[in-house]
């Protein structure tokens, strides 16, 4: 269990950290929360909502911490590392939220032996952003990963464990590299597929006005993650550029086979691939 | 409004056959429903559940219905058309529920004058298949379809349309052609992409035992409609191709030039393709 005892800093009021710090008030799990983004409306409708104790627009004001979460995008994140090496206190626990961990846990890597450092990224997320989204059930039975760097100790390794299970969330410990290699796969991919779907079918639209009204909920659910906010996704295409890449075009080849498969209606080889695949999604358990 | 006097025959009693009969039962909107299906099982759990007053596993069994009503995959009705042509009686009104129209109009045209042909299809599902899955209000506040042949008559039109409003649905008439264009775009394309997905993420499961732990909501939404029915989409894809393997090549095309973006780190190009999907998708009017 997380102790009461800790003063939080979280450095970014959008949905993430707007959830944690709401899911974290509903434990009455900390002793005290700093509120810190450059938004006075945010700082100030956080405030109202009694998410944080304090506010303030500079990453200094998490001088007064022992654990400081960086709940930014991830490119965001990487600006904040450098100066918190001035502004931590001893012995103070950094932990991140973004949805990319090599570079940020190198980043940690570089961090003075003063302090500790743990990446984290929780799997869960909305197509909704900022702090009017932030629901303090967000992370509840949701997969948390940590990603260890250079400076987590065990007991830092506890302190994030403990904060994760607090919040509802079960704990994966992972590899920044693995890590990176699975989100590609599992996140990172279904979006820039769902994206490229969004534009083909908005082409074929501009040619005929009732073509969206015929869109039911197969094109509605299959396209949910292209509406995710922009400047997050950016920041993740562009810290794992190359293992979306290379997944994209292992996509690609099954791609063209599949559509020589129906230009061919070669039956047997749609058969067995679509039994295949239906098989294999009937069967993953995922998130209700 | 649809008139009580009609004796419907309706063949195939799975999700979609089995769905429309629960929904004239509600409305008490025919004066006898005739259930025609192979399976003894399926044709005595409608009868228990009151979906349908008779039951048949033979097709002949339609000759008492002034209106004859196909329910089954694609290929199945393409099958059934041509006998319909000695069993229905005169002035009977054929009326399908296909998800592809071309090759159904084609063969309703063949049919004899004394009767009546046109195509339909309701623009609703589920991942499910079978009577188990029939819901009274799975047509309620959807788009139904209907496309006109060579035998459909103003009057045909109009008992079509009631069939269609009585259940909830609201009617939207379309050529048959155009009709396989945009379903190409709007159902079929998110069907393939998402089979695609489930094949190039299971790879990728194959070397890494963590990976599907890792999956969140957005790969359970983007990849739904991949666990449909193998037998009604394999005859989608197979009355569809050129359509669809030529989205698919479009779909390409604008995949690999967003692959070459992300591999090449172009932010601009990025930002400026992601806003624009992300605005569209934000902007599109679904079905909830």
């Amino acid at each position: 269990m997380f102790t009461t005892s800790h003063t939080l800093a979280i450095v970014g009021l959008g949905l993430m950290g707007g959830s944690l710090a709401l899911a974290l008030k509903k434990q009455n799990a900390a002793q005290k929360i700093i509120g810190i983004t450059r938004s006075h409306r945010t700082l100030d409708t956080a405030l109202q909502r009694g998410a944080i104790d304090t506010a303030s627009d500079q990453l200094t004001a998490a001088r007064d911490a022992d654990m400081i979460v960086l709940a930014a995008p991830v490119r965001t994140i990487l600006n904040q590392i450098p100066p918190l090496a001035d502004i931590a206190q001893d012995k103070a626990l950094i932990l991140d939220m973004g949805s990319t961990k090599r570079e940020i846990v190198n980043a940690m890597n570089t961090l003075p032996e003063r302090m500790y450092a743990i990446g984290g990224h929780p799997m869960c997320g909305k197509e909704v952003a900022g702090f009017e989204a932030a629901d303090d059930a967000l992370y509840q039975d949701k997969v948390f990963v940590l990603t260890p760097t250079a400076r987590t100790t065990p007991d830092a390794l506890n302190t994030a464990r403990a904060l994760a299970e607090t919040i509802g969330s079960r704990v994966i410990e992972l590899d920044a590299k693995r890590h990176d290699q699975i989100v590609a796969a599992i996140s990172h991919l279904p979006y820039v597929v769902a994206s490229n779907l969004v534009a083909t079918v908005n082409a074929q639209a501009n040619n005929d006005g009732l073509l969206m009204q015929l869109a039911s909920s197969g094109y509605r659910d299959t396209t949910r993650v292209a509406a995710s906010d922009v400047n997050m996704m950016l920041d993740i295409l562009l810290t794992n550029s190359e293992n979306i890449a290379d997944l994209m075009r292992q996509y690609s080849r099954q791609f063209a086979e599949l559509a020589d498969a129906i230009y061919d209606e070669d039956e047997p080889a749609l058969r067995e691939f679509l039994e295949h695949t239906a098989s294999l999604r009937r069967g993953a358990s995922l998130p209700s």
